[in-house]
């Protein structure tokens, strides 16, 4: 069959293959994953299936019927994957933007009816026409800075009914267009106004009413929020080791304000990735690292936002062995940001990754944090055909233009969008 | 006449109009400027003609000729005005970005041959072509942003005749492409290579072979950068002083990294703007609102990007009096970004600007910073028709969507680009 897509001429093809296959990317790996020179990508309908020097391309498979995109000398890599986003939700807390900056904290605003019960309110009263119109709007914007794939959390509806709705939002939002859509539950967000101060028993509600209406097929994480205010590390604990049970993987939100050890508690029952990790100290790390499969992942545009001056120790983590994704943390309240490029920048800045690491954090890493790790996240023959052609001629531009967006093409499943 | 180009439906018209118009906004007038709710803008060619409520449109002015936007309930702004750039340079340094995160300072990579020093040996040796297909790529990416006015700094040169070919190709650029460019003479960047240990009799090289060589209605500013290992506050009084005295319109860098007391001396000598201001002092800030027309250029991504952790105090500056405008800096070393929305939400939350004030910072007071308050900044009669129509409906969002870009429609001159 002749390649319906040909990529060529590609300056620098960052195919972040190469590393070993059988974990996410850390340590000596995540910096030496090789750039091709004057190189090639080849698909055939929704999959890749040749990558290489120009020299090598095969002329023959290059017919009438091949779509060619010309990347002039530019940068090609994979499509960025976004693995922790809450895309989902009603209205907007811009108008909170000023008091925060007055020095209204996070908790005065949540004691004012503000924070995130704003955004429940906002959520539960919006249509699902609304809801919907605005996870595609958001989807939309990701596409423009070359996101491909996007995990999206429900959590802002803090009842059953509204959980399952938001999650099915979110699986509309995955087949109304191009980006790939990767729905977790997240209904273990705070506990829900009606279940104030009973935590447990809000847990309890959803175990019961909430984790058995979803399919892991379809919904395949559940993921909590370990924090003073939220969940403790037992609760979080005995709620996750429920949702495995029912066959769902793990994730969690921990030591994002305090280091309570839920990110260590969450490795130990196998999560796939812990996220935030802002405050979690080197002897848990250490303890992260030897599970050897889950992922950290580091939400920089979070602090940045929130006017907090404590980043992930990422250089740290790296060190230590623990596999690192980098995402926006896309939220209404703490990261109203889609700017990948600029958390990858960020994350370089703050928490000392280099801008290969950088990269290969919001790729394949990215994509192990999903488990997505056989279909998406890097170039090589047998993945999806999701690739960006840069406006840039070395990848080191990427991070260095700080804020912009690089993107000048976007394929996805193998049609330029 | 009737109307050339209607822009109707505004949900929110930010005409940056009703401050007082022989100062530049400070104090309680940064806030108090109005919004008009479902309104109008009118223009004949380039420039506004009218601008009000909906219900007050003379629609006998609106005839087949019209072209009409319809804003549909979105937020209408004027074109941003970016009043500290370097645009024009060879090369770029993406390939420090690593030794830097790396831990090397901006001193040890100059003393090594990079920094400043490598950028003017790839300008120098760049031909016109070049440089000018940089310029306008930087400013096509700059007009993707809404900015419809750029300052453009010469400096990269240090040497007479490139220096002044910097400045012509700025003035080209202009020329090329809608964006206006407002070429600045910062010959004073850093003693030239030339010149080292002699920056006095490099500076008397400037005054007799290049500012001679300019007019100040072509090039109406003259720069200096103040700072150690650049030039005393004592060289760079003498300095622009005598530009003062051949007609140029002063600027400084000053107050970046040390508080040498550049600024109070620029401010009494009347520059029209002092730039960086990080490290400005309470007492020079009083001096400086004392003299109620010297605009403070507050650059907030250059700290982020440089990892340092001081930032002009904004709110300070702005609670004594002192008119504060925000830029990118746009630059090879110290600030690669042309995103301006991203430098205004830093301006909120690392200097402590309301939206508002951030907003004013960059249309009406960076106007002032280039003394083109007559010509752009607001959306009034008379002045030149450059607005956005943003993809958001509320002011409120604007530094709120952090790093993301807002702008749908960009009408410069009274043309939709
Ligand atoms: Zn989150
Ligand atoms: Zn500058």
């Amino acid at each position: 069959m002749p390649y319906t897509l040909l990529v060529r001429n590609c300056g620098q093809l960052l195919t972040l293959a190469g590393g070993p296959t059988h974990r996410p990317l850390t340590g000596p790996h995540m910096q030496d994953w090789p750039i091709l020179a004057d190189a090639y990508v080849a698909c055939e309908n929704d999959r890749i299936v040749a990558v290489g020097p120009m020299a090598e391309l095969d002329e023959t498979q290059v017919t009438t019927e091949t779509q060619v995109l010309e990347a002039a000398g530019r940068v090609v890599m994979p499509g960025l994957v976004e693995c922790h986003t809450h895309l989902v939700f009603g209205g907007n807390r811009a108008h909170e933007f000023q008091r925060k900056l007055q020095g209204e904290s996070y908790l005065d605003i949540l004691a004012s009816g503000g924070g995130i019960q704003s955004t429940v309110r906002a959520t539960r009263a919006a249509p699902d026409e609304t809801l919907l119109a605005n996870a595609l709007h958001h989807l939309a914007g990701f596409q423009r800075y070359g996101v491909t794939t996007v995990e999206a959390k429900s959590g802002y509806g803090l009842d059953a009914e509204t959980e399952l709705r938001l999650v099915r939002i979110a699986r509309e939002a995955s087949r109304r267009q191009p980006v790939r859509v990767v729905p977790t539950c997240l209904g273990a967000h705070v506990p829900g106004p009606e279940y104030k101060g009973r935590p447990a028993e809000y847990l309890h509600m959803l175990v019961t009413e909430v984790l058995p209406q979803l399919s892991p097929a379809e919904v395949p994480f559940v993921d909590i929020f370990c924090e003073e205010g939220a969940f403790s590390v037992e609760q979080s604990r005995h709620y996750l080791a429920q949702a495995k049970e029912l066959g769902f993987k793990l994730k969690i939100h921990a030591e994002q304000l305090h280091d309570l050890g839920g990110c260590r508690m969450a490795a130990e029952l196998g999560a796939i990735s812990i996220d935030h990790c802002d405050y979690l100290n080197p002897a848990d790390a250490a303890q992260v690292a030897a599970n050897g499969r889950t992922v950290a992942v580091l939400l920089p545009l979070v602090p940045l936002f929130l006017r907090q001056e404590v980043y992930a120790p990422g250089r740290q983590l790296l060190e230590a062995g623990v596999p690192v994704a980098v995402s926006t943390d896309f939220n209404p309240g703490s990261c109203p940001s889609k700017n990948l490029w600029l958390a990858l920048s960020m994350a370089c800045l703050k928490m000392g990754l280099t801008p290969k690491e950088a990269l290969a954090a919001v790729t394949l890493n990215a994509a192990w944090a999903l488990d997505l790790q056989a279909e998406v996240g890097s170039l090589e023959p047998g993945k999806r055909a999701d690739l960006l052609v840069l406006d840039v001629a070395d990848y080191q531009e990427i991070p260095y233009w700080l804020g912009e967006n690089p993107v000048r093409d976007v394929v996805i499943g193998g049609i330029q969008q």
